[in-house]
């Protein structure tokens, strides 16, 4: 179903049903507020530079959001969510205007208790790891975003971070608890999805709901100890993350592995980067240090930084080099630059990033980010690539998936794009018809809803 | 080398280099330190029974430690060390008699401190778990018998345990971080053994230098949940502990599957072990256990028990129906039973599990603890086995092997029969000439040392 014509937010009606919030209509404003970082992608950057909405709504409190929502339905005003707008796909970027609420004075920490934390969907997530940690918890996991990034955006737009080496992905059951979302509906419902529900706007871009509260399993505190190893030979630095990650007695938050000259762009970090070398980026507890030792030492690699970990705003984070951060950290120095993002084949991971290594040299620099998957030591790999053309990029990317190696889109902002799994598909697809029967929530970007005929016109409501 | 012979511990010049320690001659009493819980094993009670130290040694201090280990070289006596005496296999029994060592009173916790502790090896488990958790600590990992076992005899008969489905095997690197032994040499030295060279005298049985002190990674205190699942089906409940194993979301202590008729003898757990059902029994953190009832539901299973996990001197803990207690438990009801330890192909365990569940059916009761084993999730298996002759279970281990399921023999008390690795056994045979020249400590156990011409002899020392 295609959203009716968006009335113009001046509508009177419309403004009138908005009365008393915090509304924000300077057209500067506007367009800051209706980006993320998509234009890490040249591809992304032509189709969405421009894009805006017409309207921004600044809720306080989650009855502002059924308001907001109550009124686009009765309008047809396609509504869309910000967080911290740190995404990399324009997962939240209005395709067809209309209203964007801006999460964040939805801010509170509700309760940290017992190893979970339930918080309003605007919480930064830097400020949820803070709060936990000051109750002796923490965040299992976060985008290297963290410092911007809030709690409903992640949940919305991310997949897994740093921590996921050890607790998987955010999708994985145990690591998500909870979500209460708005519905878009003339009278909108109220939903706590818990179990497997939670799927109905896991990863969703909002399309399915408004997330407004988010429930997360948390981590008893571990002391964490930044290191980097430096390696001559690419192999052996693969072998060795590998071999990290699969050491189950030491206690990890971060495996990064990144190709020369990849750290020739990470400005800050100089001395523990040494010319031509490959290099490992490790978080791990303060009592695996020994352990990461030996296990560098039998690789025959050289340890060039260990430093305790400290949030100290004064200092870059090693996770600041890492996950969507190495990609940034180099388009900071060279704009010509852009990257992909894959999975990697369970199992035979190692070799494959060794053979496209091989395959490309400098041209797609090696970044794998060491994780869980299915229980097993996986990588994903967000490769910076040297861009020349579309046609290239796509050639590099054929020849990625002849080693096995798959695409998760990283210059679309179509859901399906990014490997989401039938199920969740399925599953949210489904939820869309009760929960957005307009197909006003984000519209445009779940390419299942858009292209098929709509089950509750047909009558065939499931 | 064979030990000289052993002067008889009266012999006036040997007691009189014990001068002041504390010493126990009475028979009763010596017998029963002498030995541990090898018989659950027909085998290993033919031919351990009656075997016992000519000398008991309860020392204070390691300086009281060297005196004897100094006596024991000079005067050629033989020298064992027992800790809580809950190994299976004989692994402190004096096969020649000698001194034993009583480690119960070397149990001073040093220091707790940023996710390490060190610890006498005397104080128990328990203990140690205890004072941790004063400090917002906890062992990663610990055996069943966790109540009477000590420090510094898990680390020298053990291998993994309660804990190992998230942090590995002992012998992982980063999980024992130091071992301090005393040699046995005419002047006894005091050696630090860290990173790989832990390897020197870890599960060594003592037969490489008496550990004196240990230090142990640890985790952050978790809030743990009991819970127990059953199944109607046995595949059912091997794929879904498996499955719980992988869920990387879910902070797991436990997962151990038992098929039924095993659960007939588990006394106190009466409501949880419906009649005729397979369980599995799960220690998950607190926060995991809404993601623990998800998987059961999607496996088909029922919630038989849910309860906080507290360290209650009136309740039997779930985690002593596991591991090895779940031998014992059987045993207590039905003397005739005996049990087998075999270790599980990578990436085909549960194929082997059924497989040998369906070949063996109630003869051989399957029961699995399923844990992290070089970075995946796998298990090893306590099969409770009902006894006819040895001829049969000799035959029983001849079939598991060709179901790719290999015997780490729990029926013979030689070191290398347990599965060593050869790195280590090839380390503890070339430290033992230097720690134990004359071949003194524990003999009879290290079968290289027994049958292979001694190096020192040779002018070949390593």
């Amino acid at each position: 179903m295609q959203p009716k014509l968006a009335p113009p937010a001046a509508d009177p009606a419309f403004r009138a049903a908005l009365d008393g919030l915090e509304l924000i209509d300077d057209p500067a404003q506007r367009r800051l507020r209706s980006r993320d970082f998509y234009w890490y992608s040249p591809i992304l950057k032509r189709e969405l530079d421009g894009k805006a909405a017409d309207l921004i709504v600044v809720p306080r409190s989650i009855d502002e959001v059924v308001r907001v929502a109550g009124a686009c339905a009765r309008f047809g005003v396609p509504l869309g969510v910000r967080g911290g707008g740190t995404g990399n796909y324009g997962q939240m970027v209005p395709l067809q205007g209309g209203v964007l609420l801006d999460m964040g004075k939805l801010d509170r920490t509700l309760w940290i208790e017992r190893g979970r934390g339930r918080f309003e969907a605007g919480v930064k997530l830097i400020d949820a790891d803070v709060q936990a940690q000051q109750q002796g918890w923490e965040l299992r996991m976060f985008p290297s975003t963290r410092r911007q990034a809030t709690v409903g955006g992640y949940v919305c737009g991310g997949a897994a971070g740093v921590g996921s080496i050890r607790y998987g992905q955010l999708r994985d059951a145990g690591s998500v608890l909870a979500l209460k979302v708005v519905t878009c509906e003339e009278t909108p419902r109220l939903v706590e999805l818990r179990g497997a529900d939670i799927g109905k706007a896991l990863h969703a871009y909002g399309t399915t709901g408004i997330v407004v509260e988010v429930e997360l399993a948390l981590a008893p505190a571990w002391p964490w100890v930044e290191m980097v190893v430096a390696f001559d030979d690419f192999a052996t630095a693969a072998h060795f993350a590998q071999a990290l990650g699969e050491s189950d007695g030491i206690f990890l938050k971060l495996a990064s592995l990144m190709a020369w000259p990849l750290p020739r762009y990470f400005r800050g970090l100089e001395d523990a980067l040494p010319d031509g070398r490959h290099v490992v980026m490790i978080m791990a507890a303060a009592s695996g240090v020994s352990g990461v030792r030996s296990l560098v030492a039998e690789h025959g690699g050289t340890v060039t930084l260990e430093r305790p970990y400290t949030e100290d705003p004064g200092r870059t984070p090693l996770y600041e080099y890492t996950w969507n951060h190495t990609t940034l950290q180099a388009l900071k120095i060279d704009k010509t630059l852009t990257y992909l993002q894959t999975i990697f084949p369970l199992g035979a991971n190692v070799e494959a990033l060794i053979a496209s290594h091989e395959l490309f040299g400098e041209e797609v620099m090696a970044h794998a980010e060491f994780q869980r998957r299915q229980g097993r030591t996986n990588c994903s790999s967000l490769q910076v690539v040297r861009y020349t053309s579309d046609e290239r990029l796509w050639q590099i990317v054929h020849q990625l998936d002849g080693l096995g190696i798959r695409l998760s889109n990283p210059h679309s902002y179509i859901l399906e794009d990014k490997g989401a799994r039938v199920l969740s598909a399925d599953l949210q697809l489904q939820f869309k018809h009760e929960s957005d029967p307009h197909g006003l929530l984000n519209p445009g970007k779940m390419s299942r809803w858009t292209s098929s005929p709509s089950l509750a016109e047909q009558g065939g409501r499931p």
